[in-house]
């Protein structure tokens, strides 16, 4: 059989909008472990720990998800930044996860495999918890096209490497799925309005490139492996300009394709760190690398902010 | 141009064996940033610090690493067992990286595009140290097929997850270049004298399923989604188990593949933490669990001190 979702199965519609599971299996399960965060339904209650989560921030790195948790606490008047905040899945070391009123933080890792077992994961706990109307944004960081370093990029199509096309493919049972990859377009032009508040450095809405492999894959021309000139390597990151695209990441296919099919509306924020057209060593200081990588997160916390005082009001 | 190496490029042959780049820009940069690892040729000296590594041991848990660099400190003499070992990459949250007298271990996170950035980077920083003679093994955790729980798989080749043939698909400039994944089968064959030598856990020769997925790219029923049967997955499985493969985990193709491109002899040593006919959750207690964990780390600690032995004497 060949298994996949149509665009009918991706549960848009009722409000408020629940997070969807397709997979009749689940139900019938006495237990569900959530093992790479050492989470389970019969362990913790997860409606009482997540019921009210309504924005997960989630990104590669352990310590900038740590430190968001921190910058929104303070952000939304909810906690101290300075506090320490405890690490939910402080049992196991394959994710880190942080929870701040309806906020929470979650890393998942460099690769599209390690993102997706953490959002396997994560649409199986917001599904639990019973929760609804559910916004996800990854903060990443990316090499640009042709941007000045330190450029915000929110991403309108996530493509593939190949054609630049926005799918991803999926094997299942051995076969290969295509997937869809499109993002919330209201989302992203939301928060390019709250980049336009903001007013603190330039953000664009572009295609991101979407690879399984961070050196050959991205025309690197520093790795251990390096059968290609310089000159092959601008041809390439040309034909992908032309084709859009204006920044390069390793995660954003796969979470584009299972927001769409579990319901959640899904944006990818990712700063560049450097212009891929110019090299392809990070020779910033850190000082600046770290300057940059907060820019995502000012950003998301604007966005965030916002919804909050609107409901509110 | 459609890149890649042959295997004459694999340079097997020269004795001591030097770690090769398959790179040529690689010598004329003054500067050489392994970013991920927080290090450098310019920032540090990474002959004094590395030159004298034999064995490299890689596994997908920061924490397994650490408590591996204790347990071989312990084994070989060379350390206390219950020391701290300084993570050499403690400025970044990327990898974590110990040693202890020739020995290093180094954590790389879960799925291919994971272990391979950290691949380049190991290999690069190892050719930047001269070292020679080089072993790399993998110590990781699986899912296995029709075996006991507790086994350890000393994996011959590592298969795709369609046709289950030994080989990784690399994208270098947008093109498909098709890499062997072939392991050192004289290595294999030595660890599994080490296992029957040390007579504690059953272990065996097998091939290795490689997917990009855990979920659905393994055919499990507990995922987000899940569009097929538990007959169609046995019947996937059974399919896979027919072709020879044992176990399943998500990083010996690129692996394989890399050790070859650069001439280090490699092995791939899992132990399977399920019986994938049998389930898909861990359900296993903690204690078991890590009991598990620890045979790959006996298993392979008992190799190095037999090849340290035999060296002295």
């Amino acid at each position: 059989m060949a298994p996949g979702f149509s665009d009918q199965e991706n549960g848009v519609g009722s409000s408020p909008k629940s997070v969807h599971v397709n997979n009749p299996h689940l139900d019938s399960m006495k237990e569900d472990i959530l093992y790479h965060f050492n989470l389970g339904t019969a362990s913790q209650d997860l409606p009482a720990m997540f019921g009210d989560v309504k924005f997960v921030c989630v990104g590669g790195s352990p310590w900038r998800m740590k430190a968001f948790i921190q910058y929104i606490a303070g952000e939304l008047g909810l906690g101290d930044p300075k506090a320490e905040y405890p690490n939910i899945c402080a049992g196991t070391d394959r994710y880190s996860m942080y929870k701040v009123g309806p906020v929470l933080s979650v890393s998942h890792g460099m690769g599209i495999p390690s993102i997706a077992i953490m959002l396997h994961e994560l649409i199986k706990l917001l599904y639990h918890a019973n929760c609804s109307d559910v916004t996800v944004v990854r903060i990443g960081t990316s090499g640009g096209i042709g941007l000045k370093p330190g450029t915000v990029v929110i991403t309108k199509q996530s493509v593939e490497d190949t054609n630049f096309q926005p799918k991803f493919e999926q094997v299942i049972l051995g076969k290969t799925v295509v997937r869809n990859t499109d993002l919330d377009e209201g989302l992203a032009e939301e928060l390019l309005q709250c980049a336009a508040e903001l007013d603190q450095f330039e953000t664009i809405i572009g295609n991101t490139m979407c690879t399984l492999d961070f050196y050959e894959g991205q025309a690197r021309l520093d790795g251990a492996f390096c059968s290609y000139t310089e000159e092959d390597k601008q041809n390439y990151l040309g034909k992908a300009y032309s084709a859009g695209v204006r920044n390069i990441e390793m995660e954003s296919s796969v979470f584009a394709a299972m927001c769409k099919l579990s319901g959640l509306r899904g944006a990818v924020v990712c700063v560049t760190l450097l212009d891929r057209l110019k090299g392809d060593q990070l020779t910033s200081s850190h000082d600046i690398l770290n300057n940059f990588q907060q820019r995502p997160q000012v950003l998301v916390g604007h966005y965030i902010k916002k919804q909050l005082n609107a409901q509110k009001s």
